[in-house]
């Protein structure tokens, strides 16, 4: 709806849908667009707004957003974030965009951030915020709920209350929901739970969210090694590093990056595949040395036979990126039918891309190792063909599948090797026949 | 520790441990633990720890311990469960044992798991849970804050109070935190929350994995569709739902059964890996059957140049199903020092156990197809020596490459199928000219 209502040029209108959905949704239809699109939503987003829809996002969409907005802006956008999200951001701010944001913080939010900003990347201290509620175990349970009245609302994801001693050396937990069923004439000290486990603040994320999911934890405390309650993990947060963790697990085996996006531009996604594809061109080289090891078994026109692995093997690891990519957009709900065509064109203009690239990489290689003019020429049409092939049924493949309501991840992958196969064989020797006989 | 006591026969001393540890940290051990120890440690777990500790196991584990239950002792286990786990644990009954489990079961658990087994599996309904605590919009907070501490405790993450009317419709929901920090004199009706979105019974698990991901959530209260509360879902099942669906998309994508058991035994593993073997022969053999109708350009000896694709390539698909296995293990923290060696052997076996099948398979196929005993018999050579090499690369690799600090989820699939190529081509090609030369 929002989408029709853009391309019709009412953005008036627009702007005033995008003000009444929650944060969450507004973050999903951003992350769900096409870069230019989403460039265009994002300049009509509230400007208070912005902050919590930041931190909503996946990495690789926010960077691309941030990197459109002004110091005042990003820093007006950050005041009242999450400590970790905040810091997470400033991480990813060029040194003087950077010094900017932090300048037209106020100073409480500097402090915080500052010490957010020490702890390295994927320890359970970039995962955490400062917002614990503290309390001391010599008083009753009757004092403490004056004081939580007195103190108004409580952080989001708070399912315990620490009771820590003077120097905020942690002693235990009090779970809000005893303070609402216990005596309330007993002391805290009592009550309170002393098994409760902290974290330390140099726990690997990963960690930090097997144990949640272990323990069926809500909110966990994070300590120094001296046991100084630091600040508190929830499980919001921890569910996002469960999440990352496992997309790049399955990504990584296709051989992208995870926070690789579905709906970014065309040049640089076909840039990030690059890595992946030279590896296995020398893997595929290597393999077929080893053939021209058995030259004279093959005997005639051996070399054909050699190097006829090359093409399907690149159109087989082209396609399964696709292919990996587009399964995760549908396990995530991010394609939809509004934005399915657009995804297939792009990964096609990808693979075209790739196709161009690749063949002219073969062409180098297999024309100084074969010095066969002819040959290289017809390796490198078949490579442009195969790719080609792979980036449009890597894409087409699982929307289909879904369609048929068959599980695109588990039939997807064979299919798409079966295609990349026969086409990169029919393509290579079919123009050998046309070429060389 | 545990498996020492347990190797040392020292069986009192196992005891005692398993007793002395949480439920969820004996789950673990027992998800870790080859076929053989994990049914000789359940022998010894508390019979009151047993429900707990089932609650917390993966189908395919839970299963195999089920299955060596008597009915007796699984109704004894399953007293006092959440409704979900036990719905679970009863539909995967045999029809026989089910009832005897219900028969033995108290008359408000039967009620209350009759009605959880109405729901379909993967849907809302299935990871509902009932202990839902309602209130009425028009008391006051001190009426509420009186009958919760006459109530005593609360169920696990519980975080919102849902107000409903007599006929048990959803009117909205009170945070607890809202609870602790209000006027106590306000009423209810004035305080609460109408705009709480509550989930439709029938809808699909990993919708509700996504509505709690976007929106944060620690419950959410399910309705049927006139809007009655039913019951409500809690973060600790959704993560499990997104860990499970994660773990399904990577793992289809090598081919195989998401709630496989990394630790199961032996011939059943090898069985569950066919069908994607099965498929990749004929995909492999429709490629070879492409090469054949360019016989004329590949002359002499072209049969081998013909069928030389297909050993890499069984190689590769049997090599990242066990790949993708134990990365999965590594990440979730199943596998250590103490039991990599039992696992590469496992997946040497499977290799050796599948080398065989595909070797009399594919000497079967050449030997009709193409009339040749000799090249049949030295292409089935050729399989059993790269599938078996194929097994001990795909667990050796990743455990590997962690011990060298390289994200073996990355380098792994790369480094797997170079090594397949290379010894899938020359041992058939080294084979082929040993024997045929
Ligand atoms: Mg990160
Ligand atoms: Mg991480
Ligand atoms: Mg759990
Ligand atoms: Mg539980
Ligand atoms: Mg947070
Ligand atoms: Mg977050
Ligand atoms: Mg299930
Ligand atoms: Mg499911
Ligand atoms: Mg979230
Ligand atoms: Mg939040
Ligand atoms: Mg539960
Ligand atoms: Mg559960
Ligand atoms: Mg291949």
């Amino acid at each position: 709806k929002v989408n029709r209502a853009l391309s019709s040029g009412m953005f008036v209108h627009v702007r005033q849908m995008l003000h009444q959905m929650a944060c969450a949704d507004v973050a999903l239809l951003l992350e769900s667009s096409p870069i230019r699109t989403r460039l265009v939503l994002w300049q009509m987003v509230d400007h208070d707004q912005q902050g919590e829809i930041l931190e909503e996002l996946p990495e690789d969409v926010k960077d691309a957003l941030i990197s459109q907005m002004s110091a005042e802006s990003l820093a007006a956008a950050t005041a009242g974030m999450d400590t970790d999200d905040l810091a997470y951001i400033l991480r990813s701010l060029p040194d003087s965009v950077y010094q900017q944001v932090l300048v037209s913080m106020d100073s409480q939010d500097r402090a915080r951030v500052e010490q957010a900003l020490s702890y390295p990347d994927d320890t359970a201290g970039s995962l955490m915020n400062t917002d614990t509620v503290t309390i001391r175990p010599d008083v009753s349970v009757d004092v403490i709920l004056r004081y939580l009245r007195l103190r108004g609302e409580l952080p989001e994801a708070t399912d315990t209350l620490y009771v820590v001693d003077k120097q905020d050396v942690l002693l235990g937990g009090l779970a809000i929901t005893t303070l609402l069923t216990c005596d309330p004439n007993i002391t805290i000290k009592k009550l309170m739970n002393r098994e409760l486990e902290a974290i330390g603040v140099d726990m690997e994320d990963t960690k930090v969210s097997q144990l949640f999911e272990r323990h069926d934890w809500i909110s966990a405390p994070v300590v120094d090694d001296k046991g100084k309650l630091l600040g508190r993990i929830t499980i919001d947060d921890v569910v996002d590093v469960i999440r990352e963790d496992a997309e790049h697990s399955m990504l990584s085996m296709a051989g992208m990056e995870d926070d690789v996006d579905t709906f970014g531009p065309v040049f640089k996604s076909t840039l990030r595949r690059t890595l992946w594809l030279t590896v296995n061109l020398f893997a595929a080289l290597l393999a077929a040395s080893v053939s021209n090891m058995f030259e004279g078994t093959l005997e005639q026109f051996a070399t054909i036979a050699i190097l006829m692995t090359i093409v399907p093997s690149m159109g087989g690891v082209a396609g399964n990126q696709t292919l990996a990519l587009v399964i995760r957009g549908l396990a995530l709900g991010h394609i939809s039918d509004s934005n399915a065509r657009w995804l297939v064109g792009k990964e096609l203009a990808i693979g075209f891309l790739n196709g161009l690239i690749w063949a002219l990489l073969i062409y180098a290689v297999v024309w100084i190792w074969k010095d066969d003019s002819a040959l290289a020429l017809l390796i490198s049409g078949a490579m442009l063909v195969n790719l080609t092939i792979a980036g449009l049924a890597g894409a087409a493949i699982p929307l289909l599948l879904k369609k048929l309501n068959i599980d695109p991840a588990l039939a997807g992958g064979m299919a798409l090797t079966t295609i990349t196969d026969v086409v990169g064989l029919f393509a290579f020797l079919g123009l050998a026949t046309l070429v060389l006989l």
